[in-house]
């Protein structure tokens, strides 16, 4: 009862605006400074060299690959692409740690696994969760709530939550220099997307903060709603456990079509799960088409793994050795973190 | 054979942008005069009054109503509110039409219902289809096929057909009132969408040119679709018989929360399948909003039917007694097409 008391009254704060109206505690972007060039966070080099290029052939009216300021489209995977997603996706984290409210809404869950597992804060254990157990965790916290509630509680729980090596908020945890891409390609006409596997009513609470990406434009793993009324006879919306789109490898372009319904010519990821996001993009196409994977070759600043650590293909998508040699056959340009990002973060001194 | 040639054909002039290229025969929307305010196809009344008190209270920056830009969402139901809809769904005769290209790529359909008595051409016959029916029409003629293909089917049927009474492409049977309220609501910093119970890979196909409306600002009853690659090895996406959408009714709502990501303030419809949409948008809200309901009371320049004949609800959604009741109680505007609009259509003389 008491969480429902507590959820009224994020409800009631979301409802009236004084939640959304919280200021931002700190700038997420760096600024550029006077006389700097676009994408002053990168190096020279051939990743850069690619990003321009492509802008200046597809924005020059009078060369052959041209392209109107309507097909603009530009797709961005998010985790592992805009920000960290190492040691553990941020959406994973933040249901496990809605586990406690579910679990004091619902008792009879506490000594059901995989619930008992999570509230036994055994890191090891749960890393071993298996995909199933995962599903019924995102389930179990991100379903049976208004839209409203659960922006709020997303909203929360951003405010709070720190990363375990940088002790810092999620959201100041993107990588600056993709920033000034979606920036850099905002100012020449682009319409930039985020094409994600997580969430896409978790990403779209932060995404015009943290992107300025309205929620409209974010694309991501989606369920089903209900319609119904509030005690006041409100109309909301429900989450419900109905998946509409998993909007990860075929999914991908799938999602762009529902959402979009443009083919996308420029496209970013990091991992297997972008694989055919960047195909659909790019094969055979009738004319300049960017498609890019971010590198984490960077363990100090971020994380090495991958091909760095001669990694296989996996299910859950990592940028694996097999999809290193498509890029190359493909001409997808590498993007190394460690060679061609002047900083990583914002706040880097 | 011969189907899967034409078929071949038209995606490849769609690929090389041939068929996307072709000029627009004629403007579907009449030029404002000099001097003219807006919403000139308007009469003076209480609807025009409406929408301009409307976009007066949401832009104030020092009024109690103010809207931000990034919330001002307005969207419009399509059929019956921005286009004829009679006698029959556009959509609909585009599907009939197709049935007959559909038997020849399967002759097994022939003498099957109801493919046999769409082929009769009995028209009396033909309009006493079940829903169901008209279902398995629907799924025949609208999926197996690329979304490329299907676009350029739709283009191509445009370009020929013609509406039964107007003699005129179903394009330019839009109304220029209507079309008057979208731009007048985007120049004032609006993001309109189309919200249709229609397809929505079928009206995207002509929202741009038509409604000035981009296809990722198209919000309609969508089915899933399948990756693969064609045989050149282009990636490609097909249409499935499967049903991710129902927009219409309750599914209003819901496709606004899946595609927009947040709540309109104002909202046009006409039908009981529009109810949903309104009341989600202004029902209770915190501000302004503006609810329109379009009424067929017009026998001479369009149709009358709906409250003017009496009608009660129906399942597929008119504008019926209980709906201009509801209008009335809500603060809803009915629109009257005889009294509220100068002309319906701009090529009036």
């Amino acid at each position: 009862m008491r969480q429902r008391a507590l959820a009224a009254t994020v409800v009631g704060l979301v409802l009236s605006g004084g939640l959304w109206l919280a200021p931002n505690p700190r700038p997420v972007e760096a600024q550029p400074k006077a006389g700097e060039g676009p994408l002053p966070s990168w190096n020279d080099g051939s990743a850069k060299q690619a990003i321009l290029e492509f802008v200046r052939a597809t924005t020059d009216r009078a060369g052959p690959g041209y392209v109107p300021p309507e097909r603009r489209v530009a797709t961005f995977d998010q985790d592992g692409t805009t920000w960290v997603s190492h040691p553990m996706y941020t959406q994973v984290v933040f249901c496990l740690d809605r586990v406690p409210a579910v679990v004091k809404e619902k008792p009879e869950l506490k000594d059901k696994e995989p619930f008992k597992t999570v509230l036994s804060g055994d890191r090891g254990a749960i890393a071993r969760l298996s995909m199933k157990d995962l599903g019924v965790i995102l389930e179990a916290t991100m379903t049976g709530m208004s839209v409203e509630e659960f922006q709020a509680e997303v909203k929360a729980w951003l405010a709070t939550a720190r990363h375990p090596r940088y002790k810092r908020p999620y959201t100041e945890l993107v990588y600056q220099p993709m920033l000034e891409v979606l920036k850099y390609l905002r100012a020449n006409g682009y319409k930039t997307y985020i094409v994600t596997g997580g969430g896409q009513d978790f990403v779209r609470v932060y995404a015009e903060r943290v992107y300025g990406i309205p929620p409209e434009q974010v694309v991501g793993t989606a369920g089903g709603t209900k319609y119904g009324f509030d005690k006041d006879g409100r109309p909301f919306l429900t989450k419900e456990p109905k998946l509409l789109l998993n909007d990860n490898f075929a999914g991908k372009p799938e999602g762009i079509h529902l959402m979009i319904g443009r083919r996308p010519v420029a496209a970013f990821g990091n991992s297997t799960g972008d694989r055919e996001m960047l195909k659909y993009t790019t094969v055979q196409a009738d004319g300049p088409r960017l498609g890019m994977l971010v590198l984490h070759d960077d363990a100090e600043r971020e994380y090495a793994y991958g091909p760095a650590r001669g990694l296989p293909d996996t299910k859950v998508g990592t940028f694996s050795v097999a999809l290193d040699g498509e890029a190359k056959e493909r001409g997808w340009t590498v993007i190394s973190m460690k060679t061609d990002w002047k900083r990583v973060f914002a706040w880097e001194p």
